[in-house]
């Protein structure tokens, strides 16, 4: 049985920088927690809003980490240095939009700048990648519009089997693929 | 008038190998025996999921056999061999970004895997090209959802004038353009 | 206090030919005067479908007039001259796929051929620019529908700060960033 990894990635130039204490990435983990029932573990990364260092370390947790989930938190938004989404589609062979409009369309039941959100989602190789917004509260948000469909993503592009807690979020898998 | 003819492209390694029929294509050609009034001839064609076949395959379609719409079906998760979306792309001028959006959302009311399809839409000179989901049940759900804007469509890029059974589906066509 | 400067960019061949009376730059203009109640001028232009020309044109509103806001109008359909989304996107650092996806949505309320439209929106440096439909009554329905996160928005992009008439529109701006 494979062993289940996922990479946590806070992209935030203050936080990477003592400016304050990151409070996005144990939120993820968090979450997480609640979510799966699968043993797994966790990588937890930290780096500045450079396309550089984001493209490194996602390349770092997919190929040699062996993540098959990697979630990165901030860096999503209109502003100069928000370049997250732009270094996950420079190292994603695959985008998948559905999971950025779905998190949009959520987070648009709660405020209108959602559609400030530029997050989006991909594949490489064996690894799926998911933008999250930076803020706690619109991750958990965001987490359980979409966590539904992860498990099974993760089937297709040959990654390990995910179980979660139906109590709290419940994977679907489609009867026959 | 203009013969309407409509491309059906079902894109499967294992149907085009045999291993199954493919249930698909049919599937289309049913309901756009349901939807359609106007009098139209189908190509039908089966592919494996291999980017050059399908790009040539649209090319044929579009260019030589002057489909004014072709609709694929498969290939569009996210799965290595999907590759669909991306040949769809590389042979049209303009994507249409509402067509997936909207397939997409429509099929979350059935499936939260709704998310993984990365299906899209665009424009190659006078013929539009829409990807279609791999599943039959689900093929006419993302129909439905799509197909009353189609006509009107294929007016705008010079086509011929479809009409459909109002009873099934209604072309909605703006007053003034 | 910076000035506030709104460009709009109405696209179209009859129109800039004189074929007819260009209506829906006026009804951005007269659906701003209701939102704002800052102060702020307005630059109209109004161009060809040519993708030269839009692009010159949008380059101009945010580079040399410094607009915090370029809202065009035309062009984003499937046709062969609509262009606009294209000529938007080549002049962008960053793409705000939520716009599109929102106002899309929004039209679908009223037609199904909404999904026709590939407006999109984008930053430039310190300017958005927002796509909207050529018709008035669908501006009206669009602007209702994004602007409430505009003023924020260019909040983030280092531009001025616009207030409304919150009995017209009420602008958002999370408490804490």
């Amino acid at each position: 049985m494979k062993a289940i990894k996922i990479g946590i990635l806070t992209v935030s130039d203050r936080a990477s920088t003592g400016v304050y204490d990151d409070q996005s990435g144990p939120a993820i983990e968090n979450t997480l927690k609640e979510y799966l029932t699968s043993s797994y573990t966790t990588l937890y990364r930290l780096v500045p809003d450079e396309q550089n260092q984001i493209e490194n370390c996602l390349k770092d947790l997919c190929d040699i980490e062996n993540c098959c989930l990697v979630v990165t938190t901030g860096g999503t938004g209109p502003s100069v240095r928000d370049i997250t989404p732009e270094a996950t589609e420079a190292v994603c062979q695959k985008m998948m939009p559905g999971f950025g409009e779905l998190m949009r369309a959520t987070s648009l039941k709660f405020v209108p700048t959602a559609i400030l959100s530029r997050q989006t989602a991909g594949i490489r190789n064996q690894s799926l990648i998911v933008n999250l917004p930076g803020k706690p509260k619109s991750i958990r948000e965001c987490l359980d519009a979409v966590f539904p469909a992860i498990p099974y993503c993760i089937d297709l592009i040959g990654g390990p089997y995910l179980e979660t807690n139906p109590a709290v979020i419940k994977a679907f898998r489609p009867k026959s693929s």
